[in-house]
């Protein structure tokens, strides 16, 4: 078990953090952002203003994975949180994303939201859906050929959901 | 048949798109936004940049509807459309929203994207459901409980697809 501490991320955490997201990102395979996506532009798409908030898991100091919770919904939909997850591509396999997620549970929970909701799950990143499905989310739907796959062409995004 | 003229809308039609944009989002029974959202807030979420374009729909020169239509993801999925729609209530049931409809259809084929998809549609909203299966559109799943319906409580939000 790996000894991951998870709290929440300020400005001061973004160079730890825009690495991880750079590489993520960059492989183009888990999500729609574009993979040249200019450090600027990341910044604001992962550290938007409150009422989202920002997470960084790290291991003995040292950044190793971050999550961005936030509503999915604005206004009358704003007690489904949506999140999003990235791992050092280093540390994968190892426990991080795992425990990363349990703490985004926790901290969603405690924020008062009621459930959990990915919008775009990419259908060929099998060990994503598998973490998903074995912390409780279920398929929701799938949108048919919704992503370009670098390798796999056109293929699914899951929408996924568990209640808090 | 309604004599509807669907054009591309800019900055000079926000102050007719206004009014019914306001009338529909105070209702707080078919957005997620919240129902006192304030003009400035409502005018950069619905006239956002490119590539998103906003559509008016006009009779004899007035606007009875308007239509945001963009990628529903960036980057990697974005070959497949959003739309958002907004028609004058006191024109309700008279031909515009399936007009409206048929027309941003008409414009996201024009503009290249391959599908279009709805991430929020009220499951209470029963006649704008039985439109978009009229047009060709499946509910691909149904988000439990993500809506706050003013006299229903928590209801449904669906997610809506078609291929164009």
């Amino acid at each position: 078990m790996v000894d991951l501490r998870v709290r929440v991320a300020g400005p001061q955490d973004w160079p730890a953090i825009w690495p991880i997201w750079h590489r993520v990102v960059a492989s183009g395979d888990t999500y729609t952002w574009a993979p040249d996506t200019p450090e600027a532009q990341a910044r604001a798409l992962w550290m938007p203003p409150a009422p989202a908030v920002t997470l960084v898991a790290e291991v003995d100091e040292v950044a190793v994975g971050t999550a961005l919770l936030k509503p999915v919904q604005p206004g009358l939909g704003d007690h489904v949180a949506n999140a999003g997850f990235m791992v050092d591509p280093d540390r994968a396999g190892g426990g991080v994303g795992r425990g990363l997620a349990e703490a985004t549970l926790v901290e969603a929970r405690r924020r008062g939201y009621r459930a959990m909701q990915f919008n775009a799950v990419v259908e060929a990143n099998t060990r994503a859906v598998g973490l998903w499905r074995s912390l409780g989310f279920e398929i929701v739907g799938t949108i048919p050929e919704a992503f370009r796959h670098p390798t796999q062409g056109l293929v699914g995004l899951h929408i996924m959901h568990r209640a808090l």
